[in-house]
């Protein structure tokens, strides 16, 4: 198979273009304006869809554990994209393999991330495996069995108060190189190659892509790698974004276009637990990008939420909450008429196995 | 893609080679001499390797999970085929998918299992994903995290003495179908498509594949590809098998001709769950391959067992305690000089995810 030739430039801010050779700034964001940066890379020489095997050059340092490359499967009579297979459980392994292995690259003996759910979990064990240390901030309520598993992958795990102190603490702390995954331009790189997997798996681009936003890698990392496909003449067409997050934690409301709500929105979510993050600094970016696909909003309640968890389970999606959020979009929109599910792929991205006690009091609720 | 003719036949017996047109026997065994049945499959026209999709054909009413195509990793510098990101978190998806589906094409409104671990979880998720009912058999002192999983996905659960107990039980049951793991062909005929993707992911036939025995679905499965791909001249050799399983459940050791023990194997393993099988009617079948193939058995005890579940976990890989002892065996044999890591292809059969308290408290153990 002949490989895409992609380089690596540098990185660049996409709000004022300020353009930094090299790969690498501590702090992920522009000196210049504030704003988290993004990779700019050159596609060179491509021979044809399939003769793309990644979207990103890769650190000399790069070590998979058998992320992406995930099924894409006939459902409902639509599309969903299984990103919960990945091997920690969840779409960060995608991001955390990268920045991980750059890290290591940069000759760094230890990462810092602030989380308490999945990207925590991906960062500490992507850096066990490198075999350098993993320091993750989190809050003090965190769930005993989250705690075990980043426990049980070596990390340091900190109590440091709530959510956002959790996240003040981190960026605080010098001893290491910051991932945060909620400004690393490499999270969003990683993420590229589900745009590529999707094409290929459905021989098309699809219509609409159903993603969540909380701190927007996801969204990101798809748009870049569509734009970059298209702007290789790979692809003739770009998806629209349908964003999705959770009542109360709607970020994007105020700043893109079109906005639907779905089922009681009344009250800030309880079972959406990725979803509820109120900084997200690329918010900006995200918003631009649904309104540059004709994309829309999705605010999903709790009560949606949790029904829309029951049906995937019931069809054998063991997901965790937070992605039946997504899907409980996807279902309104079918509904409402604004799309045709065979046109339509979502992307499941957490997996429930991590979390089967608190599936389990949901699946019995009367929510 | 071309994709090869494959028709099912009928049922087989291996000992006696008595043999029925068409799928279905309910128990499983040779009506002759009560051997567990084989499917025999006639594989038509192939126009190579990569043209082939699957090697069994399967029931109308198939349904998939995402089951399948798993990653295969190099690390340790060696081979590692991770079958544990399988869609409910182990291998037996594979088997359950095509197991299920034939019940459903069959009418069955039931299915009937008898299992605490991976096997109930995997029936009991397709048969939901298919709409019918799932009944599963378990010990009475089923942890509360596997019993929680099965009822999340709706099965039935019946706690019924102990394994053994369980099993009486089930194979009693006549309101339904029962998949049976332990003697049903098509949990075989499903495992088959794993040896395809070694050849196809290593472009060519590794010498020695490690893989854990406790009813011997994989091993036979594996066995079963490998040939038929040898019988239409799609590969040139065969892989030597090498068996894996932990001391105290040795069920092989009297009858293959080489033997291999690692650790302290002069108590029952406590920490090898998916192992402790004492009663598995195709052990005669899974010894005659392994000497056929001109493998072994490798016997772990629970130190080995804990040292390799320990490494696998720092290095990244989540998986559940009884894997580690598959790569606690190739581990042995690659200090032994028994076998090169690099000709060398191990299975990880299961998530540690699903388990994690467990896993918690073996890595803190000073074993």
């Amino acid at each position: 198979m002949i490989k895409s030739e992609v380089v690596n430039e540098g990185l660049e801010c996409p709000k004022c273009s300020y353009f930094i050779k090299g790969r690498f700034l501590p702090q992920h964001r522009c000196p210049k304006c504030g704003e988290p940066l993004l990779t700019r890379v050159r596609i060179g020489f491509v021979e044809g869809l399939q003769s793309v095997t990644t979207l990103c050059d890769r650190p000399s340092t790069y070590l998979s554990l058998g992320e992406g490359s995930t099924p894409l499967i006939r459902c409902f009579n639509t599309y969903i994209k299984l990103e919960h297979l990945n091997p920690t459980g969840s779409f960060k392994d995608r991001g955390a393999s990268l920045a991980v292995a750059l890290a290591r690259e940069l000759g760094y003996e230890l990462v810092i991330e602030d989380s308490s759910g999945n990207a925590g979990l991906s960062v500490a064990t992507y850096a066990s495996a490198h075999g350098i240390r993993a320091r993750v901030y989190v809050p003090s309520d965190i769930p005993e069995g989250k705690y075990g598993m980043l426990v049980s992958v070596g990390a340091e795990v900190i109590k440091a108060g709530t959510r956002d102190e959790a996240h003040d603490a981190a960026i605080k702390d010098r001893d290491g190189y910051y991932v945060g995954h909620v400004t690393n331009p490499y999270f969003i790189e990683g993420m590229k190659d589900i745009a590529l997997e999707v094409i290929k798996q459905l021989s098309r681009v699809p219509r609409n892509i159903v993603v969540p936003v909380a701190s927007g890698t996801l969204i990101l990392g798809l748009w870049k790698g569509f734009n970059e496909l298209l702007s290789k003449s790979l692809i003739k067409s770009l998806p629209k974004l349908i964003a999705v997050q959770a009542s109360g934690y709607a970020t994007l409301s105020k700043l893109v276009n079109e906005v639907i709500e779905v089922g009681n929105t009344g009250s800030n979510s309880r079972y959406a637990d990725a979803l509820r993050l109120t900084k997200a600094p690329r918010i900006r970016q995200v918003s631009e990008a649904v309104n540059a696909s004709g994309g829309k909003l999705v605010i999903v309640g709790d009560d949606e939420g949790v029904k829309a968890l029951k049906e995937l389970w019931s069809n054998g999606l063991l997901v965790e909450p937070t992605s039946a959020f997504t899907y409980a979009a996807t279902k309104a929109l079918v509904t409402k008429n604004e799309v045709r599910p065979q046109e339509t792929v979502t992307i499941l991205t957490g997996s429930g196995l991590k979390y089967v006690s608190v599936v389990r009091k949901l699946l019995r609720s009367n929510n």
